[in-house]
């Protein structure tokens, strides 16, 4: 719900916050969830679909729900709610391998293990609970801080990690397959707690936050900060600002310049590729190409195909993208000019209704629609479900979508984004991530009280530039460092700060 | 088998063949094969697993072999043996898929489809079973043969298409998962049928050709030609009519500049992403690369490493391309130079023990290994089957091979071909190899008898561009015709060909 | 001087400045100026040798000082100094040739002629003096401003474009190769006219703006706004502004995004290459580049030069660009690692003594040294001007400086800006740039007085997207518009401006 | 003359030759050249201009003709004719830049200086007078060799390096600026000497290889062979041969396959950009662009402008060209569907009539049209010599042709070789082909006289490989050697040659 929800209940004594567009929300769901009732609102991203991190899943039969039965782990701890405890050993290797692509956590590790900055912290989190975060999960713990974690998504949890962070003590609540009301129940079990109150909140998707605004408001005199990964959590926490109702401070990590360069203009750079192949083994060389939208993402997916020989064309709204598109080589043309033309339609835009039925109409047999922006609204796929047009269902993400005449269009992913859906995310972006939050977290945990007020803020940039500088290793990079006398010829810090304020990643 | 296996046997009145190395032969075969009893050579390709068509495979619970149970087609036919009839339908779905990526073979139906140029041939073929290979089969029926088939993988084939092939009344002998005994009983019900009897040869890997010298050479008498696909088949071919024991013309369709350019340069180009994505989903950018051999495979992988923004190195022996690497940008070195530092090392040389157990040693953790060349003789796998080393497979096609010390080296496809194994070979590639096969049967079955004695011939260099040009329309690309004058200037037929006779696909 | 000139003197009502740092700025200056007696502050950049301008102006004998000759154009005119008035003709033709590759400004006279928007603009212009001057000078006097010009460099005044500006009635003062006398004398002129007085300052370098708060600061009554080209000059102004000293709104045209973009990225991306093929032939392919910095002018070399074939490596401070050159595909060194191997050097960091005398005694022989970056001061060539070493010139600007050894590095533009001294400038660059100017005085003349106060400002970024769209049409490209709908679910206006507040060119 | 004078006159007893089409030859014959009242025919490129050479060249004012006067070196040796050998010094220099930059030559001084394997040989040479010549006969004298040189073309010549070679003892005639006369009187000079007789002809072009066997086809029963350069000579070599009228073996140093890469790959990709920048400092970004040919030069061309941000059509006439050109992502278009939009038009075929007047009539304003091929056949610019259109000359070698409508279209170096006339050919190309001419020498100097009979031979391959080698330490190349075993495996020598006989450099 992009940008949509700003909508906090709170009965408690600080903040008063109401349920303002609760209706209007509900009728944007995807039909099939809008058919269950729902008692409480849950994030969008919560219930996409998220291909890649489940296919090393296990589907084990066992159609037990993890909350009718009770396990323990080895050491007969009983406070977790997972799928299956005896799978700790895969997870456990699984998390291992990502070890190895995330140097910056371990570094920050051994750095900072010495002092524990984290000694104290009680962090509830609710993230995608993949094999990175497990990673993140046991840095923060050897940080110092205890640890309650649930899904933000009710299919992205990998049960076998799961399985590991409970061997390992974590109170991990999560499986794979979550009803939504397992959903909330879970959060639940994270914050509602017997003689443990957190002190820290890292989110994915407001979910979590939401629950504590909601029903433990008085949670948050207690709450030194709230971490904040995604869009859609930020945009709420900017909103609860902007109406004097955010009762603590909160760092947005979703808006850091690395993460934004990684998530959008190098990550999409490989993911447009990769999805597109897994789902079509369709061959690059030659196909035309149509790219919506030149934003960082857009730019990334327009390299990615003119390296590998198709000849690609791009719209956009925005005279400065456009002249910038031509001047990377790329033919700035209306959709309507090659619609009929192109063999394959991207949407890179965060707008809606880019690619509508009029255009799809008039698409070539066998033309590949897909989605790589930052909502599943680009594509107008509700304008498809209609008589005259036969669906079919081809692989696993792919439908086929049949005119009266024979013509298909093929349609990855319903629409929703084809990088999330269709291909993984490389650990080494999901390391960026997991690093900015773990510095946000130290950030916050420890600032002096005056340095920050109720407000949303941004990672401060001299700890965007450490999180970089933690990943150059990896490269076996060398970073040349000013001398005193350049230092001051350029007014800088030897340090860093090297990027003056106003500086942001959003630059096309 | 690169070059190695020379060996038939006949008895029959036209050609005397030995078995010359079959010895040698056996000693080559990786362990577990050479283990089972073979009473027969089998081409090494033959046995090669074949991942990505399987993909779409059911995995059915089936366990009855296909040779213990009779099956019909709707109308009655009983002349095949496959897994499942049932699954023609699904099996019709991709074959019709597959149409719209082959438009050569299409308009080829069109074009020729009056004249019936194949009236009267009866074809036994032995080739991977795929969609493709159907369009191709229903092609070739279209232009007037009759057609009887088997696979020339015992993994290959894909179950659904090949009831889909039998359902519509062809004569199919394959199964995905055939045992070495069920390979050539297979290939026995195409070629040895009462009332029946073959005039051409389709044959990829040389099995069917081979079996046919040792069981029937008196069949040779009515066979007017062999089209071999396959490195392996073309040089049996070559070592047959060297020995002057080649009864029959044959077409040589692995050297055609079309199939050759597509096959390494572009597919490659595309592949080498593509496998290592799907295997290890790692990040190539700012990622070291070290690729042996930098022909037409090893340009077409560094060109698309280069794009996506990894360092690339480059090993070579041969002086010119040597250069060529260096002028287009690779820093040229001696493996020993970087293999300390590389994360991922990729070979494509054809050559033998370019990364053998020393380079393995020094490799760093998490280093990536692969084989993209022409044999799986390149990287020295069998020096990692030691005692003081762990092999854990870690995904499909994927083996983490660990050290005493912990390091441990992520070996892809052990060591096999990994865009056979681990990436699908795209649509339009194969359509550019079943053009060149059905021309080349065309031209065989056609030709005047003095136009072609018992020797091996290339496709001649008008018809590979005849291919070319029947796959211009999917880019909408459209030829320029040279005038007369222009013509008789350039010393050119109008219609070509444009190229001389020295000119060859394989000048890097 | 960059960065360094605050220094303005003012004897008059409104404004009290002083010389502060003027003994320091002397220190900065080259030894070649310094040892002539200045009697000035002059801006360095106006000193800057200008290669390509020049390359097309006669080098006439006549040595007579225009000052010294009174010339009159064919209407009775004198109220201009040239060079010489007969080469009007010729002057014209570079202009006309000037304006096909000007169409945002030949736009702007179409659709801003009606409304004369410059109607009562008295505008006293300080710019190089070219093609693309006249152009805009035609295009502001066409929108109803009247213009007396001076050069703000004492080389780069193409004579004949001079000629055909007098010849059309403007009042211009300037020649190529003027004493430092004359160019404060012609700044003068321009100013100190009896019953004239300018409303609108256009400066580039700020030397013009210095003269009138020196010596007719009362003018700063009338003068309605000031619009600044240069670095050094938008340096200046906020450096008065800071102090309390600007007595006028100023525009800094210089950090406009779409000028930005061109200058750094789009502009060095060809002009490396030019640069350096025109001054040394060099061939790309395959050598071995440092560059060092990797901001936008980084960026666009680094991408020149590995798209010609060169390993390029890169050095940086900054870890976050740092990490953007690992992911494009580019080594990050220590300039110590790669010194003694690359065969060519290039900076980029705006910084000084980025390549120091150390460095350079262990280049190899032949190696190519050169500046793309901000200032002169990137390589130390004062430490290169020791009796040990030999220079020998031998191209117009590429010196050879040879060690005892017999060692030569070449050098360029000795140490100037590569782009600036040794490859032209598009005439598509200098568009957008004209096009910025007229629009930002456009902006200032007509806007409410409320709007502007006295301080610095950047362009609208309206305005910014305003200059980009006028240059789309030169591509054929098509801009999409947004439908009310999507501007609203987007929650911006559907004619811009497309970008936050906070959006900024120089994000890398 | 591509292909057309076949013509030589012999009246010798071991070679009948006629003058066959000499009129024809002359009707091809630009008109400035054809007014002149030529005697005999000279080879097309020996009159062609010869830009960037020169340019470095003085242009004294001493216009006596250096036939009419006497110079001595400095040891009273006046066995030469040249400008002036008081440039010597000058010349000394500009060779030993030559030197640092043909690496390969200087290492054969090395490796054969002590064998000395052209003792005895006295070869007279017919090249362009440059640095990299003089660097090619240094070192052919210090293998041995006696020499005598005159110049190919009669713009070419470095006056200061002829006045070196003079100096240190060469006996060379050449001068900038030859008339036609003076061209053959030169090589008179070389080969008419009293007690001197070469044995060995290295030529380019043929001019001195037609001199000799017209005047003194007897010298022919001493020389030991031919090397040739140039298409044109080598044509000439093969219709001789041909005909049976060649008298000793010659080798075609033009095909072998460094020197095709290098001269048209990779040259041309660095020579298109800077061709045009020079002239006229187009910005290549978005710029459309169409490429007619899509061989070598075309790929070079084609993947720069691509690379700078250029939006490239290409045209072919070959099918498998112009799949190569859709599969590395460039539209495939008729001449016509983009020559209204384009900005820029190169032909790349060796065709003629390409770009015919009907085209340009459909150009749009400023349209650029250069020529990249063969010959200056390609863009039919005789058309454009119409009354109706104005030429106008605005820079050395850019002409604007203007329609009656003020329409202007930009030609540059009336539709000669752009890369010849208006940008400079990398040293390091040139170290190439001067290489493969010492080797050449070396092998015929040196083979047993079977090896060779009377007809044109390729470059041994493995000689071919060799000269590439010797350009491998330039980059810090490090060559793989094969293993004992791997070079069995593989049926290769360890030392090359690692390409089959069919090899060619041509295939693309």
């Amino acid at each position: 719900s992009h940008g949509s929800r700003s909508v906090f209940l709170s009965s408690g004594n600080s903040c008063q916050i109401q349920f303002a567009d609760q209706k209007q929300e509900f009728n944007k769901r995807p039909t099939k969830i809008s058919r269950r009732s729902l008692s409480r609102s849950i994030s969008q991203s919560s219930t996409d679909s998220y291909g890649s991190a489940a296919s090393y899943t296990d589907s084990s039969d066992d159609e037990t729900s993890p909350r009718d039965k009770q396990q323990k782990n080895s050491k007969g701890n009983a406070d977790f709610c997972i799928k299956n405890i005896k799978q700790a050993d895969f997870g456990r290797r699984e998390i291992e391998i990502a070890e190895q692509e995330m140097p910056a956590l371990m570094a920050l590790r051994k750095r900072a293990q010495g002092e524990k900055p984290l000694a104290g912290a009680k962090i509830v989190g609710c993230t995608h609970i993949t094999a990175q975060t497990a990673v993140l999960m046991e840095t923060l713990s050897a940080l110092g801080a205890q640890c309650r974690w649930a899904a933000c998504n009710i299919y992205s949890t990998q049960n076998e990690v799961a399985a590991a962070l409970a061997e390992g003590g974590f109170s991990v609540f999560a499986w794979k397959g979550e009803s939504e009301d397992d959903f909330w129940w879970c959060i639940d079990r994270c914050v509602n707690v017997e003689g443990w109150q957190p002190n820290m909140i890292l989110d994915d998707g407001g979910d979590l936050t939401h629950w504590i605004y909601k029903k433990y408001p008085s949670m948050f005199k207690k709450i030194k900060g709230i971490v904040e990964e995604s869009v859609t959590g930020v945009h709420r926490l900017y909103q609860l600002s902007k109406a004097g109702k955010l009762c603590v401070p909160a760092m947005n990590v979703n808006d850091s310049v690395t993460k934004q360069k990684f998530d959008n203009l190098y990550c999409c750079r490989e993911s447009i590729l990769d999805g597109l192949k897994r789902t079509t083994d369709v061959m690059f060389g030659g196909k035309q190409v149509v790219v919506c939208g030149y934003g960082e993402v857009g730019k990334g997916c327009c390299a990615a195909l003119k390296a590998m020989g198709s000849i690609v064309y791009v719209t956009e709204i925005d005279p400065i993208c456009a002249l910038q598109a031509c001047m990377d080589g790329f033919r700035l043309v209306k959709l309507n000019e090659v619609i009929r033309q192109v063999d394959i339609v991207i949407t890179c835009t965060g707008n809606k209704n880019v690619v509508v039925r009029e255009y799809m109409d008039r698409m070539k047999n066998g033309c590949i629609v897909c989605n790589m922006g930052h909502s599943n609204t680009e594509i107008d796929v509700a304008s498809l479900r209609t008589p005259e047009l036969t669906w079919e269902r081809v692989r696993s993400q792919v439908d086929h979508v049949i005119w009266p005449d024979g013509k298909r269009i093929v349609l990855l992913a319903e629409g929703r984004l084809l990088n999330l859906s269709c291909s993984t995310v490389p650990t080494f972006v999901l390391s960026i991530t997991a690093t900015t939050q773990a510095l946000a977290l130290i950030e916050l945990y420890n600032a002096p009280e005056a340095r920050y007020k109720q407000d949303v803020y941004l990672l401060p940039k001299k700890m965007d530039e450490y999180v970089a500088s933690l990943h150059l290793p990896t490269f076996d990079a060398h970073l040349t460092e000013l001398s005193d006398e350049q230092a001051k010829y350029l007014g800088l810090n030897k340090n860093g700060p090297f990027k003056p304020n106003y500086y942001r990643s959003a630059a096309a």
